[in-house]
């Protein structure tokens, strides 16, 4: 957090608190591969994620080692024997429409085929289970509420929230979460993952490569995240917030607990 | 705008639209240089906007054709000489904390040294013009108001809002408005530019490409944002909405006409 003076629309000059982005770079075995902006709140985490979101490792035993140095704004990622065909993998780039991250590279579409989420028979959510985790996120403090200017991720087991995290961009805030997962061994095929986000093609993507069925949203969806989670069956809500939300996609999934429609206006009846 | 069903918290079943986005490839020079997702409402001059704002051309005469295929998803450029050290030139990659195309290229940061805004005895802002401005925003139809998930961009002179722009990554937005004014000769400098995205510092460094002094976000900032502002004495107005708004940076081009400090709330005496 990063304190500065504004001038409010009353004239009032008072300090206010901002988020406080530090860039990054991640070299890859000696070789520089791309320069993160971060609150950098957990960066092997984030690193990690990063490596496994943008499919440039299968897994977390490719590498031997990240280590992180602040003062020259670096990340050092070791790999175990080293990533032969970096080059071309990294070379097509998708610059797509989500905050931070916007970038995918080309080979990770294509992969997704790969992915095979859980059926709706054994992956499901209730609505009194979405309003819970949407009351859980409500008492949660945050950088958000103090400073705004960021974005949130959580990671839900039932209405127990697993893990919350902050960042500049949705995806930084995503891709720490995908390397927690993996440091820890977590799989997502019984988790709910939330987003502030919008559910935009590459956050379903990773969601789908985190191996997570159900993904909560505050914010809306695009068309190429509605159809890529209608195609991975993958249940989307968004508009989430206190007890409102919209399902989007995967409706198999999602029991229903309707709540009764809203009472009409009271009608005051002069005189 | 695309029709999908959804299922809300009162168990109904109903049609919504959300943005419909589409992937358009960039090729220069036969080149392929990167995939935007667009909504694709002026898609020649966010390629345009994009080209400039990435620093890739200087100006649009370097540019001899900008043809837009949708059938085949891409957008070939043709340039007058080519551009030699366009490999060297988008080489170094740095991916953002921006919403759509977070990722500049890294001689952009260097070059900003040479942008040179107009001091702030020109380039001034009223209070009163900007609480106009937000009316004008507030009237103004858009897709966000009837799908969300988009993000919008304007150019404002005084209180005359020159053009609105919606895409889905506010990037593309802005790119578009950058678009428009090299195609049309419209300089900055008397210019207030308006995004509904955060203030990081992409945003900052493009609105400062486009040589406009001031710029107003429905959103937060970020530090680098803010950093970035201050070293080019760009004047910033977030959380602008209605008649609130914070000032950021850049006091001395703002003449505050402040508002009477809030009416302390009624408390209702029982009994």
């Amino acid at each position: 957090m990063h304190e500065i003076e504004i001038v409010d629309e009353y004239g009032e000059r008072r300090p206010i608190q901002i988020p406080l982005e530090r860039p990054l770079t991640l070299f890859i075995d000696k070789r520089e591969l791309v320069t993160l902006m971060t609150l950098g709140s957990r960066p092997e985490l984030l690193v990690l994620g990063y490596l496994l979101n943008q499919r440039l490792i299968q897994s977390v035993q490719q590498v031997a080692a990240i280590q992180v140095d602040w003062e020259v704004e670096a990340a050092a990622v070791t790999t175990r024997g080293g990533l032969s065909d970096l080059e071309s993998r990294t070379a097509r780039r998708v610059v797509t429409t989500g905050c931070g991250q916007g970038t995918v590279y080309g080979n990770a579409l294509a992969q997704l085929d790969q992915v095979r989420l859980p059926d709706a028979a054994t992956a499901r959510i209730r609505q009194g289970t979405l309003r819970q985790m949407l009351e859980r996120l409500r008492e949660q403090d945050s950088i958000h509420r103090r400073a705004g200017s960021v974005h949130g991720c959580a990671l839900f087991q039932g209405t127990e929230m697993l893990m919350f995290v902050e960042d500049v961009g949705r995806h930084n805030a995503i891709d720490t979460i995908a390397g927690w997962m993996a440091m820890h061994g977590v799989t997502g095929a019984d988790k709910v993952f939330y987003t502030t986000g919008r559910l935009t093609s590459e956050m379903v993507m990773k969601a789908a490569q985190m191996g997570v069925p159900i993904v909560v949203s505050r914010n809306g969806v695009t068309q190429m995240g509605h159809d890529l989670a209608t195609r991975l069956g993958m249940t989307l809500f968004g508009r989430a917030a206190n007890r409102h939300f919209l399902c989007y996609t995967g409706f198999d999934r999602f029991d229903a607990e309707p709540l009764p429609p809203p009472a009409n206006p009271v009608r005051v009846v002069s005189g």
